[in-house]
């Protein structure tokens, strides 16, 4: 079972090519997940102390990837400049993360999952900003 | 990619069953979607009067599954009581949602998934707790 | 005690105004807290149906002020576009959840709360804004 | 502007002692964000890899006070197996928080505000149980 089958439910489904905005959905949570494991993971780290910045950014975007799934995800009543505010912020927020994480990526194998997860979440939410922005024409 | 592959790079893994915990981490993952996305698809209906204690649920489950995932995820100098504590929460949570969504599974399909989902993420939480009961032994 | 007693205990203390920075972060957990409590009094009104906005944009005003309180909050490694991109964010889902509770605040006294303590937001986050432009120069 | 003035607006207000409700609610919002900060003071200290299960614990506790303060803030329709159970996850998680930062109160000023706010969590959230047994005689 997925996201997808509870979306399709929706009694009043918000137009525009759900397969994106499914993809924006599940990398957000998975994002969120992964950067929550990657932090914690650099914690566990002897070198914890060349890690601070890449625990730091790795909170932030689990925070925000948090709410971006959450405010995606609902499709009732929505306010397209709040949506895309957040999914821009995700962007922001995921490329920060990638960028750091990959610095370290040779070091630590947490830290290549990680950045990979991040881009593709960076991706399937510019996706969304372009499936929002084809749909206001 | 899933949560198991960032898992298993962490330098200090917990022990215990590691099946075992990425179920848990994976439904709580979706679980905490699922009712985000049935609290929102009640608030679309034409019967939302009826469905109040459903959507109040349904953002309790939530809310519980966000933070029990968080914490199953993180494998660093982990405090056992806490996240035994937290699970528990998450299985009266998941069952409180679940119960409710059963009487509205009748006519609106966003409940019958979001029973569905919280009906295996109780399961998956049941099982961390019974592995972290036997790990100390 | 205030968050401003933990801010200032901080051995790297980000520079900036710090009352500015108090200001965003209070305003942030107030509004997060605030707009679960309207969206939760909406639920309860006899006529729910007419709120089903409110509770939505509610919803995601309340998840977009957690992960911004959370950010603003640390001063560790910080990495200001990401910082900007979400108090930029919170500005916008405050503003549309002020706009939404403005509408029905003649009948809902919580609606009038709300839209009250969204402002206050709004502003703190342009405050903040405003005060990381002037530190770049 | 207060989570009292808003509560005592909602249509259906819970029952119980509605300053023991205002008072979990405000010191669990309150021990989010200390903790979070607490954390975020931990990563930049020179000695970060003594302070690892502190940065754990904190992010765990931020997590269980944020979907606590939710759960206790929601009136409508509430459930209150669910309540108590996420309620005695929290007092859990602050001990658990507050121990950890006691050990580091002496050298660092965060931990000793920490410990402090985390203990004041505890006490509300306990005092909230209690008012809850009353409640069902």
């Amino acid at each position: 079972m997925s996201i997808r089958d509870i979306l399709e439910t929706h009694p009043q489904p918000l137009g525009g090519d759900l397969d994106v905005r499914v993809r924006c959905i599940e990398t957000c949570n998975e994002c969120a997940a992964t950067c929550t494991s990657c932090a914690d993971a650099d914690l566990g780290e002897s070198d914890v102390q060349e890690l601070v910045r890449c625990i730091r950014l790795c909170l932030d975007c689990a925070d925000v990837c948090d709410a971006t799934g959450r405010i995606v995800t609902r499709q009732t009543a929505a306010d397209l400049g709040v949506v895309r505010a957040v999914v821009e912020a995700c962007v922001i927020a995921c490329r920060a993360s990638r960028a750091e994480c990959e610095r370290h990526a040779e070091h630590h194998a947490h830290c290549r999952v990680c950045a990979e997860v991040c881009r593709r979440c960076e991706e399937a939410c510019d996706d969304l900003l372009a499936s929002l922005a084809l749909g206001r024409r």
